[in-house]
């Protein structure tokens, strides 16, 4: 490898027969913070394991006068420009957050020749094809495990174990803020707003809670695992979006009883329309959807015990089968963890004078949502008095939804009526919806969730 | 890379500008054809994906007279010797098992400057170390992500993506027939033989169950992920073994009543004596504890879910925190699925001429078991008579061995005590039992049983 070697050189030389690597770190937040404790408590130890050793040579922030315990006040620098471009640094580590100046001080590092290490999932939803794209040119690595649910491999697994594999769907948990407040929900019967609060007093929610709860966090994560799993280009604009806002506790409620649990799940699947799963489909007509909604899931799937701020992935493959990886989703360590695989992973290829090949992408073929098939819980109340199930249940008829079971409880006036269908159509079901809706007796239609992972639906 | 770059300019020049990669596969049992498969069927979506055409060059089978489809007959060959050091192979497979002659044949690949990816527990966990030395000598890959827990991508994890993580403990489920039996003895109430009996049935369990029951095969594979996790050579006889063949269903009904469920763990541990979580504890220092038994872990573990033949490790490391990483564990595809990821892996690093130095692996020190410290259950059949269960209790206490819940349940002349201890040393614990086995009262000691994963205890 001609291209990037200069750098992987320079690397190698440094460190006479032990190989150095000097590593720049952008950003000071809790993973920059962990990131630096870690590589100067235990650069003997990744020394002995790794067979490397990382020197950390500059830390660029904002202010760079104000302490940041534990980096050495004669690290810090304001100015990442020069930090990414500096010669002495062999690996820079971006650590920011956001798309700028994220990307083009990262954009800067590879035309110097540097591997780079992110955690920064918006930038590569957004940015990854390009960014790789210009990797690939530089002969350097682009590298982001963190990105996706933070401690847990499922980047490294997705591109390298599961190379030679055609994968059929990614799942994930992959926001730990909505899954603690639909877990506190669940367990402790509090509404939304409440488990909302409750979050936030933990310091598990932002004041403005709205990238988690409204599901961005999780749709750019989506598109990541998307793009990796099918090899195509996957944008957060891809991937249909509904938060957990709307989840109400009587829905959950009515989730444990029948079995359920309602989990914010981020859903990357491949659609080989009208082929059965057996048949050798021509992948380059497969269509992809990608969509974060809540769903029900029944209790003795795997993803239903994840509990908490935790995360989880679950891949089906048509060779491997099933598998799931689980693990702590954020915070500073744990995404500090996966940041320094990458980081030795990075001093590894260079010292060798490696990198990887970025697989070739295609653009994405999106999946008509209203095409999507699934089972769907509702909760619709109606006026209770007779002949009203009769007129509901035509309704479904008329579009060939099919009810695989009705529960009605009585509530003096009307009624509530819990429906749980047969795979339906999505576009069938949202008619059904629209039908219902213009029903006199129907008072109000609450909840509507996807029940996903049940093979008797 | 000088070395192995022979090989590697070969690979890479034979396809102009695409990367072809020929690949020699020893052996063609489930694993071995089923990987055939995939490379004959999946050839072009693997080149899509990955940038690297695979094409089976030969399989080597003890008789190549005999049809064994899919395999084409143009291929067998009854020459592993040949096969192995034939130029017109780039990477070998070994899909043999067993120690010989699936190490000599290994060495001859490793010797004519070939990456090798086997599947073989047994041997990595006898000769994984030598044979790891003899591959960065030659500077080519030495790849098994398959002979641990099949389709679940472990290996790559533990060494890369945690590469930077001090891993604390390793805990697996790595032997889908014992799961399967203990899963079956707690869902139906059989007894252990019943349940064996219904897993030779199956297909889980061969006629001679001894490699699975006795916790051999799991044994193999703890000694493999301690190697990795913590980076010292740790050897199937370092492992002690307790297999499942005494658990009782009396203890299996217990355990679900408690809260518990039994699983086999094979567990490998770092123990920093005396020194606290929260210190930096000299890596150096750390002893070592490396076994497989049956154990009742709390029913909200993450490991309590997995269930029949599936497979899970769980890591838990300093910075990352807990991970879990599951999935199906054995069977043809998807043991072939893992292997064909690390066959693409050499594949790539061939094409660019780079070899993963393995880390350096010092001589493991043991734990002493005595010193272990664990919380128990134990079942003892008592004469139901006053004063018993205080001269019980004293032995108890003579051993330091703290009492944490007691239940008696009354069998005619006889008493039942089911006792959980808090956590004690196992040496205490097993001068317990001498103590009690001593005592005229008590008739039988029955199950006694590890609890794994509570923190209560």
């Amino acid at each position: 490898m001609a291209s990037g070697g200069n750098e992987g050189d320079k690397a190698g030389k440094s460190a006479g027969a032990r190989a150095v690597v000097r590593v720049g770190v952008l950003g000071a937040g809790n993973v920059g913070k962990a990131l630096v404790s870690l590589l100067l408590e235990e650069a003997q130890s990744i020394e002995r394991r790794s067979g490397v050793r990382l020197e950390l040579v500059g830390v660029a922030v904002a202010h760079p006068s104000r302490p940041r315990p534990p980096i050495p006040a004669e690290l810090l620098t304001g100015d990442a420009k020069s930090l990414v471009t500096d010669p002495s640094v062999d690996v820079v580590v971006e650590l920011i957050g956001g798309l700028d100046p994220a990307r083009s001080l990262l954009e800067a590092a590879i035309g110097a020749g540097k591997p780079v290490v992110t955690a920064n999932k918006e930038l590569i939803a957004v940015h990854g094809t390009a960014l790789a794209s210009l990797a690939a040119s530089a002969g350097v690595d682009l590298l982001y495990e963190a990105a996706v649910a933070g401690a847990i491999p499922i980047i490294r697994p997705l591109r390298e174990s599961l190379a030679g594999e055609k994968v059929q769907r990614v799942m994930g948990i992959v926001n730990g803020t909505t899954n603690f407040i639909l877990t506190t929900m669940s367990e402790q019967g509090l509404s939304y707003t409440q488990a909302l609060a409750e979050a936030q007093r933990l310091g598990l929610a932002e004041r403005d809670p709205s990238a988690d709860v409204d599901g961005y966090d999780a749709a750019a994560k989506a598109a990541i695992l998307a793009s990796l799993a099918f090899g195509c280009e996957v944008g957060p604009s891809d991937v249909a979006r509904e938060g957990i806002s709307s989840v109400d506790p009587v829905d959950v409620e009515f989730a444990n009883r029948l079995g359920y649990v309602v989990k914010l799940l981020a859903v990357a699947e491949r659609i080989d329309d009208g082929i059965g799963a057996g048949a050798s489909a021509d992948e380059d007509a497969s269509e992809i959807s990608v969509r974060v909604h809540p769903a029900m899931l029944p209790r003795t799937h795997p993803l239903a015990s994840v509990r908490g701020a935790f995360n989880a992935v679950f891949v089906e493959g048509e060779s491997a089968g099933q598998l799931m990886l689980y693990g702590r989703g954020a915070g500073g360590r744990p995404t500090a963890s996966a940041v320094l695989g990458d980081v030795i992973d990075a001093a590894h290829h260079l010292v060798a004078g490696f990198s990887a090949r970025p697989a070739p992408r295609t653009r994405v073929r999106l999946h008509p949502a209203d095409d999507l098939r699934s089972a769907w819980y509702l909760n619709i109340d109606v006026a209770d008095r007779p002949g009203v199930l009769a007129s509901v249940a035509s309704v479904f008829g008329e579009h060939a939804v099919s009810i695989r079971s009705m529960e009605q409880v009585g509530m003096g006036d009307e009624a509530r009526l819990i429906f749980v269908t047969h795979v339906a159509r999505q576009g069938d079901l949202m008619e059904t919806l629209d039908g219902l809706g213009r029903l006199e007796v129907v008072d109000r239609i609450g909840g509507v969730l996807r029940i996903v992972g049940d093979e008797e639906a």
